[in-house]
């Protein structure tokens, strides 16, 4: 999608040197753009932990592209595969909540042990890394289109009016490789000429929406609002919400949905206001194991320094502000879980359907045991 | 309530010139401790209307004594009653949700027009204002030792384990003149010995829980942890909240209350895992007029700058960063509404009843029509 004009993933392979991967530093936006270089495990295990990378999806590539330097830096040690193997229970340590993360280290594990020589592993590990991100756009395109439907159909029934959007967090292009997935149908919509206004909640603490998905949203120029998490139940209770598109981090094959804290509360307020509430993601982001997403997904826990400071722009600077007494405690879970009962359905890149394991097992029969 | 170990209340009459009103800048807590003089009607609709005091009950004692400041310029005047008609507007204006606003300024115009000289005027006036001062004191109180008994029950039940209590906004003694609404349970219920643990619900754009609420607790010595407002849910979902206790800002005859934008959330998350959902508030905030809170209580909509900006402390200054792109559109509604069948129960200074009417008669008989 567009930064400054001109089309951007949010992670790369540089140009002239492909030992080196190359991000958007998301920390520092919307105030700074910044393009940071990762030739390292250890710096790709920073950047996932500390969220310069952030996103479901784009989780997924980073951890494909940290297994690929793995293999670079293990073709240099004496024990290949103890140090593939160290590297990937790092990489997994960074996040615990975000499938995506064991999904793309688990696919690039079978990939280079399907390889013999160094060079064989480091070649394939490259070759996965660049289709896990590929596969990772084409799936959030395709998840655009289908969603788009939805926004055209609400706008035929306002008879072209704007149809307003809400969404949760940021599962635009920046929290995956490309397109993203509860934007992607807003931005298919928008350039089929639909009218579309988004609600940006700013996603507390680390205001992801206020930060990313308003930025986002300039970028490509499509009209939006920021909203305290607040807001969302009385815009519902008022009629100016006509559809909640939320994107997910984990997702049981029964249609519980793992997503930025706050999302539960979306969702009973969608429900009691006959809103439809969307969820989109990639097929990648389901968990075909787990059966109760509230019992049984791990929810991180970070730290409660997010809670009580927040970074914003002063004259200029980033800087960090002080919003609570100073020795309170806080908690800072980082997820929540909303039951099936609450969603409408599932937007995924096979299509659509409903939050029920029926209907997820009719999109992909392959993962029927 | 304590502030630094001294009692204080949020609105006093200065020892030495009663002509002076003090009250604190909330606004600088809970970085600074300041106390600011009142002499002017002009003064106090800023100190309102800017939110130096805020809350159902302060808002009340504000407009009182800016009823009694009124009188005192108005002596000065060759035209009392327009003057005092003239403040009275002003001071109606300062904020629309606020029920205890127009109560407090038409309890005065009735005392003031009771009496004939300036004199006895002024003198009715400044009385007037000090009863509804106290009353909302005695009433805070009274809510609280009603409250108190249902925190005490959960405690039996627990086996004297620590009741969680999750509160969104700031209804506590700096909301009011003294003890508050939502907290003054809290405080009844500590005082007796109860082990108590309050969830603060951060409640942005203006942050009067990570601000307000976490330091009037910390100043009682009262356990308690600051939480995004996006966090209540998943709490509840794990059985990690056994109470919530809210404020309100109008409550209609009928149970519909209108409290700080995202009560009607947390009511949502409290009602679909089963917590008891109280609101507690003086009757002055109950409007004896209005059958449909969320058709036809006005929602004040503030400054897109409160949502976009924040405040705190950066190396022991107060400053404002910026937290969105510099021109993104924000809403700021600061109110929702919800409806009476999502609650538990209203705690009143004459005991707890029903959210609908012949509930709420059964406890004011006398404003029965």
């Amino acid at each position: 999608m567009f930064a400054n004009s001109k089309h951007y993933r949010t992670i790369w392979v540089n140009e002239n040197d492909k030992k080196i991967i190359q991000i958007i530093d998301q920390r520092k936006l919307p105030h700074k753009f910044e393009i940071e270089n990762i030739s390292t495990v250890e710096e790709m295990y920073v950047a996932i932990k500390q969220m310069h990378v952030r996103g479901a999806g784009l989780i997924g590539a980073a951890a494909g592209y940290g297994m690929y330097l793995a293999t670079l830096e293990a073709s240099k040690t004496s024990d290949f595969d103890n140090h593939l193997c160290n590297s990937a229970e790092k990489l997994k340590s960074s996040r615990p909540t975000a499938v995506n993360l064991f999904w793309a280290i688990d696919k690039q594990f079978r990939a280079i042990n399907s390889r013999t020589s160094n060079d064989e592993k480091i070649q394939i590990a490259f070759d996965t890394a660049n289709e896990i991100a590929d596969d990772d756009a084409l799936s959030c395109k395709r998840i655009g289109e289908h969603g788009a439907k939805i926004i055209e159909q609400i706008s035929k029934k306002k008879n072209g009016d704007v149809v307003n959007i809400l969404t949760h967090c940021n599962a635009g292009w920046l929290a995956f490789v490309d397109y993203g997935t509860a934007l992607s149908p807003v931005y298919e919509a928008f350039e089929k000429g639909i009218k579309v206004h988004v609600w940006v909640d700013e996603t507390r603490p680390r205001n992801q929406g206020a930060r990313l998905t308003a930025w986002e949203l300039e970028q490509q120029g499509i009209p939006y609002t920021v909203i305290p998490d607040n807001v969302g139940g009385h815009l519902m209770q008022h009629s100016l919400v006509d559809l909640v598109i939320v994107g997910s981090d984990r997702t049981t094959y029964t249609g519980d949905v793992a997503n930025k804290i706050g999302t539960y509360l979306k969702a009973l307020a969608a429900f009691d206001n006959n809103v439809p509430f969307y969820v989109a993601l990639p097929s990648s982001s389901i968990d075909w194991e787990i059966e109760d997403g509230i019992k049984q997904i791990p929810i991180e826990q970070r730290g409660e320094e997010e809670v009580k400071y927040i970074q914003g722009l002063h004259r200029g600077e980033i800087k960090k502000v002080l919003l609570t007494p100073e020795k309170s405690p806080a908690t800072n879970y980082a997820f929540d879980v909303t039951p099936a009962r609450l969603i409408t359905g599932l937007i995924l890149e096979r299509g659509i359907c409903k939050p029920n394991k029926e209907s997820i097992f009719e999109l992909f029969p392959e993962k029927k045991k």
